[in-house]
C-alpha cells in the first residue's frame, strides 16, 4: 500500500531512520484489560473504551530537541503517536502548529487581567482540529490494512476524512446527518468520495456506522472514530502539546475547550500530565485547570456537572453548534472527570451567545470561528463573570473550527455599513467623506 | 502606536536585535526615478508605478541559515522585505509557510512525468495569499504614521485588511463591489470594521479609492493597494522565496500563476532573480518559465500576449472568479514581460472550464479551492494539451484562496451521494450494502 502515501509536504525538514512507535497496547478506560494494538475500540471484558497505552520509558527519551527539530507540523510529535514514525508511512495533509494568537483586546473587555491566547485550529488544512485526529487515525488505519477511510461526522470530520482520502488516493465513504451546514457538506462532496445524507441525527448517524463497522461489506473500512477510535482520539493530545512547546514549553494554567463527545477535552489534559510525566515540561504551581463548554442546545455534560452525577443522560440535540451536537457523548465522564480533578467548572450558552461570542472573537482577534469557537468564547465570558475562571492566571482557548463554514449563523447579523453609488458625492452623503 | 502591535504568535522563535530594512528609496517601474520611503505609488516624472529597491549588499548578507532559524511564517524573510525586521513593529495576522503539497495524482491525471506542486495559499489566516501582501503593507503604514488601514478589494484583501485592523485594534474602512460572493461579504463585516459596497465594479472601487486617498479626510488612511502599493506588493515574493526553500532551496522550472493586476506574477519572478542574484540558490538549468492564467470572463493580459502587443485593452469583468476581475490591471504589462523573457505563455478558462478545474484539484490532491484556483488549474490542463508547458519539467502551481469563500461555484455541483433513513436496510436498498 505505499503507493497512497505521499511525502510529506515541506521536504526539506525530515531525515534519518524513523524510531518504532512507542505505543506499546489497548488499554480499557474502565477495567484495565490490555489488548494487541489492532481495530478494535471497547473492551470484550467491560465494554469500556479502548485509549492507546505507551511504553513510559520510549516517551521518556524524548527531548525538547528532539521534537524542535520536527517538522513544522503535527508530525513533530510523532514520537509520542502511536503511528506515524516513518513519514513513508502517513496518511495525512499534514495539519498542526496553527497559530497560538494574542488575545489582549478580548482578555480587557472580558477583565481578565493575566495572559490570554486563542489556539486558532481552524488555520489546519481543511480548517477544523478534525484534521488531527484523521491523520492519526487513517496512519494507523494504513498500517493495519484498511482499504477504504470512513466515518460518522457532524461535518468537520466529514470535511477532514474526504480530503486524506482525495490526498492519499484511497476511497472513502463518509455519514452526516442530512441536516448540515452548506459548507460541511459541500466542503465533503467536492474532494469525490462517497457521502451519505442520512435523515436522522448525529447519534443516529454514529449507531448506524457502529453496525456497519461489523458487516461483512466493510471488513476492509476503517471509520475513523468507532474501529480505529483509540488512535484517533490520540490525535488530539497535539492541541496540548503545541500549546505547551508555542508558550515557551510552559502549561497554561486555565484552557477552556469546546466539547461534543468530550474526548478533546480529556486528552489535552493528557497531553499535559504526559509532558510533565516524561519530564519535558514542569506543571505550573497550583496545576492546571480545564473548563469545558457546550451549547444550551446540546448539554448533556454540563448538566451532569451541576447535578453532581457521573451519569449523563443523552439528550436530543437542538441549536446551531452543529459541530458539537452529540447527545450521547462517549467520553462525557471521562471530561467530567478531568474537569473535577483539576478543579475547572463547565458551562453552556446560547444560540444568541454563541453569535455573540463568534462576532466578538473576531472583533477583538482578528480570528473568525465557526459555531464552536462562539460557544467557547461565549462559556469563556461566563466562567469570568461567575467567578469559576481566575481572570489572575494565564489562559489558553481553544478555536476548532472555521467562521466560513457556518456562515449562516453570522451572515443575517453582519453585512456592509453602508451601500452607495461609486462618488464622492455618494459617500459624503453617508457621512464617510466630510 | 506600539500598543496597537501585538506579539508574535510563536513567542519562542524570535529573538536577538533587528536589522535594519534593506528597503533604499522607492523607484520608478518606468523611469528609474528614485523617492524616498515614503507613502507614493505612482512616479511624478513620468505616472509610472513605483516599486521598491533594496541595498543589494545588504540583501546579500541574507544566508539561508538565517532565514531558517526565523519563524514558521513570511517573517523569515524580513530581511528580504522593506518592512517588520523588529517584530515588534509588525501589523500581521502571520502568514506564510503555507503547505507545498505534492500533486502526483493531478500530474498522472494531466500527462505530466515530472514532479507537480501545489503551493496552497489558502491555509494563511484568513485564506488566501492577500494576508501576505496585507502584512507587509501594513506594516510599513504603521512606521509611515497611519492610523486607518483600507483597500479596495474584490473580496481576499477585504478579508484580510478587516483581519489585520481587528487583530491590531486600528480602524478600518474596506471597500467592496456589491455583488461580492456572500462568503467574502461575511469574512470581512464580522470583524466589524467599516465595510461599504461599492455599486459597480472592481474598477470603479478601485478609481474611487483613488479619489479617496487625495482628501483631507482620508490624510491619515493607509490603502494598502493604492497608497503604499509599493511595500504592498512586495510581500507577493514571499511566495517565491517560500517555494525556492521547501523543495530545498531550489527554483522551480515553471511556474502557473493566476492573474487579477498581474503583480503576484511579476513579484514571484522578482523573487526568484533575487535568490538567484544574492547567491541563495542557483538558477534552475534553461532557467525558469513563467506561465499566467486569467478567466475568459476577465482575459486583458491573455488578449495582449495573443496580440504581441503590450498595450492591455481595459475590459468589462463577467464571470465567477471574482477575485481575479480587474479589467484594466496595473501590473498587466509587467506580467507579460516576465511571461515573454522567460520563455512562458498564459492562456484562460471558462466558468465551466473553473468549475472542473476545482473539481479536480480537490479530487486529486484534497486542495479545495476558490474560483482562481479552479482558473489556475483550468489553465495548467490547457498549457499542456497545447504544448507551451513542458511536462517533462518540474512545476509549481499556485492556488490563492479557499474554495469555501465561493461555495457557489460548485454548490450545485456537488453533493450527497445517497440520501437515506437511519438503518441498514436503507443502506441496502440504495446499494451501499451487498
Amino acid at each position: 500500500m505505499t503507493s497512497i502515501v505521499e511525502s510529506t509536504t515541506q521536504p526539506v525538514t525530515e531525515s534519518g531512520p524513523a524510531a518504532p512507535s512507542p505505543a506499546r497496547a489497548l488499554v480499557c478506560r474502565g477495567c484495565g484489560t490490555e489488548y494487541p494494538l489492532a481495530a478494535q475500540h471497547a473492551c470484550y471484558e467491560c465494554f469500556g473504551p479502548l485509549e492507546v497505552g505507551y511504553d513510559q520509558a520510549a516517551l521518556a527519551r524524548v527531548t525538547r530537541a528532539d521534537i524542535e527539530r520536527g517538522p513544522d507540523n503535527l508530525w513533530r510529535y510523532a514520537a509520542l503517536l502511536p503511528a506515524g514514525q516513518d513519514p513513508a508511512t502517513r496518511i495525512t495533509v499534514n495539519p498542526g502548529l496553527t497559530p497560538l494568537v494574542p488575545a489582549a483586546a478580548l482578555a480587557a473587555e472580558l477583565g481578565i487581567a493575566a495572559p490570554l491566547w486563542i489556539k486558532d485550529d481552524s488555520a489546519n488544512p481543511t480548517h477544523s482540529f478534525k484534521d488531527r485526529v484523521v491523520s492519526v487515525a487513517l496512519t494507523a488505519a494504513h498500517g493495519l490494512g484498511f482499504a477504504r477511510f470512513a466515518c460518522a461526522s457532524t461535518g468537520n470530520l466529514a470535511n477532514s476524512v474526504a480530503a486524506h482520502a482525495a490526498r492519499a488516493g484511497v476511497p472513502s465513504i463518509v455519514f452526516i446527518p442530512a441536516d448540515l451546514e452548506r459548507g460541511k457538506v459541500v466542503t465533503t462532496a467536492v474532494y469525490g468520495g462517497e457521502l451519505v445524507a442520512i435523515e436522522g441525527s448525529y447519534d443516529d448517524v454514529n449507531r448506524l456506522c457502529s453496525e456497519l463497522v461489523e458487516t461483512d461489506e466493510f471488513a476492509d473500512t476503517a471509520f475513523v472514530n468507532v474501529n480505529v477510535r483509540p488512535y484517533y482520539a490520540e490525535g488530539s493530545k497535539t492541541l496540548g502539546y503545541e500549546v505547551a512547546e508555542q508558550l515557551g514549553w510552559r502549561i497554561p494554567e486555565q484552557v477552556v475547550i469546546p466539547m461534543a463527545s468530550g474526548e478533546l477535552l480529556t486528552k489535552i489534559d493528557k497531553a499535559f500530565a504526559e509532558l510533565v510525566e516524561i519530564g519535558l515540561v514542569e506543571a505550573p504551581a497550583g496545576g492546571w485547570t480545564v473548563f469545558g463548554a457546550q451549547s444550551a442546545g446540546c448539554n448533556p455534560i454540563v448538566t451532569a456537572l451541576r447535578a453532581g452525577t457521573d451519569v449523563i443522560a443523552p439528550v436530543r440535540p437542538t441549536g446551531i453548534a452543529k459541530s458539537l451536537n452529540i447527545g450521547d457523548p462517549a467520553a462525557g465522564q471521562y471530561a467530567l472527570e478531568a474537569v473535577r480533578r483539576t478543579g475547572g467548572w463547565m458551562d453552556e450558552a446560547t444560540d444568541d451567545e454563541i453569535r455573540a461570542g463568534i462576532r466578538l472573537l473576531a472583533r477583538t482577534t482578528g480570528v473568525f470561528a465557526e459555531t464552536a469557537g462562539g460557544v467557547t468564547v461565549a462559556v469563556l465570558r461566563k466562567l469570568v463573570e461567575s467567578g469559576r475562571l481566575d481572570p489572575a492566571r494565564e489562559t489558553v482557548v481553544y478555536n476548532t473550527g472555521e467562521g466560513l463554514k457556518t456562515l449562516d449563523a453570522v451572515a443575517t447579523e453582519v453585512g456592509p455599513t453602508h451601500q452607495v453609488r461609486p462618488s464622492l458625492r455618494a459617500l459624503r452623503e453617508v457621512g464617510l467623506l466630510g
